[in-house]
């Protein structure tokens, strides 16, 4: 399953780099591959100061060795050895009418001391970070994660839905991050279903990712757009870096085991704004948006 | 001693803001008083877009009752009642010249079920963080440290400046934040010092905060930058952002516990810029910047 799941990552990340190039037009994505002290290594690939794409990434890795402390802990295990890789994706759009888009699937392996797999799941989701809110995009997006969960089964959809706007929250401003997708995480092999069979439900996600959002940057990259909807933009992109270095429990992970930082922090966005006790005016598209992030929506 | 000490952090913050407001000439602090729901508030000061403050804060709180979940456990104790003063300030000047600032003194009671106060102590501190390396203000903020501490006890500088290179530690990115100050906690009663003592050496810090930093801004706001300059300087704030909202007990703290999530997060800088995997160049001023904070170094 992990030689099988990671060909599909490799293919998947050159699938989507060749898309996203042809897409931005302008600027190609730059490869760092990266070899981790203690086992595996990865390949991250990042595009800056495009047409399209302020800044982006999307990364591979594939690592393995002793759990880290911080894994034992949260297993409850005293000792063994782990196999993860994954794919993560974040992209910081110049236009502000343009959403950011977050991906992320992986799988992981946990072995006992004589090397037999204890336990395998695999997580992942994608989700959506607008700055100005076209309910034709958000329902578009959620469209196709629907599609690809109802393939499966019926009930991923209302289920991975409901758990990505719990994770994406942003607790301490009392919002979420964006308008969400999906998020899921330790599907196991249960009764009803096979390892095999969580492979197919993940990839075909994974497969659906260029269609839920390459529509919506080609409908929106050419709208015009002022430096005060810039300054928003770039004001709601703090509140994308309070959640990722305050709460996302993937970015704490890495920065607390000695991951790849560059490859890890690549999520951050370009440029970014702090201002005092900010608030948009009364009825504006900008307040529009947070009421929605305040109280999700069912988008379809 | 509580009285003596918010009545103290009052002052301090009409004489601090008084005379920022005379150096930067151009702006005036906005003040925002607010009221915490479980008991005591604050009066928080804003700077923003100065001659030579581009963003910063003054503030001070006084809050009582009962013992926040997490200091419970901090604390091991089943139950109590709290209350805590301080003053926080944070400039972040807009020429890349002029070094950022970061001071807090603070004092905290706890008392059992019967109201008697359990313990009590001191803590704060100051440190600066500049972006481009003059050893000549590194000296004269770091000899205000020490002559303010030598006139209570000779061993408190080494010992307060190297627990300030210890905490502001960005250990993901294995570099210090800045080149440090002072820092000390728990400064509670012992067979050689009285609270009033501590209430004199905290206060002798406080007092002595406007002269380690104003004659640094005065000699060096007059100093003309480039975009390039500007860059750096907002890829380095980057580096203060990952610090306060990964490392900093202090926020996580106050992002955890309902605090006033706009106080506390006025320390954030006004524009910020993440980079993928920035260097600067060989020899540059840039380099000679990072080697120092990779490698804290004494001052006087």
């Amino acid at each position: 399953m992990k030689e099988q799941f990671y060909q599909y990552i490799q293919n998947l990340q050159d699938t989507i780099t060749a898309k996203l190039e042809t897409v931005d037009g302008e600027v190609k994505f730059k490869e760092d591959l990266w070899k981790r002290e203690e086992g595996g290594g990865g390949r991250t690939r990042v595009i800056e100061n495009g047409a399209i794409f302020e800044k982006g990434g999307v990364n591979i890795s594939s690592v393995h060795g002793e759990l880290p402390e911080a894994l034992r802990k949260q297993f409850g295990v005293e000792e063994g050895n782990f196999y993860a890789c994954g794919l993560s994706l974040v992209l910081h759009p110049k236009n502000p009418f343009v959403p950011t888009v977050h991906a992320n699937w992986r799988y992981f392996e946990m072995y006992n001391a004589s090397g037999d797999i204890v336990t395998q799941w695999f997580g992942g989701g994608q989700d959506l970070t607008p700055y100005y809110l076209f309910d034709e995009d958000a329902t578009h997006f959620h469209s196709v994660c629907k599609s690809a969960c109802d393939a499966h089964n019926n009930t991923f959809y209302k289920r991975f839905k409901e758990t990505c706007d719990t994770y994406f929250w942003n607790a301490h401003r009392d919002e979420a991050r964006g308008i969400g997708g999906l998020f899921f995480d330790y599907l196991k092999e249960t009764e009803t279903f096979s390892m095999q069979d969580r492979f197919d439900f993940v990839t075909e996600v994974g497969d659906s990712f260029l269609e839920s959002y390459v529509p919506i940057v080609e409908r929106r990259r050419g709208v015009s757009f002022t430096k005060a909807h810039k300054d928003w933009q770039e004001i709601r992109r703090g509140r994308y870096v309070e959640f990722n270095l305050v709460h996302d429990r993937g970015t704490l992970f890495g920065l607390k085991t000695n991951g790849r930082i560059e490859s890890i922090l690549m999520s951050l966005p370009p440029a970014v704004q702090w201002v005092y006790d900010h608030h948009p005016k009364e009825n504006s598209e900008e307040v529009r948006l947070l009421e929605v992030l305040r109280n999700p929506k069912e988008w379809v």
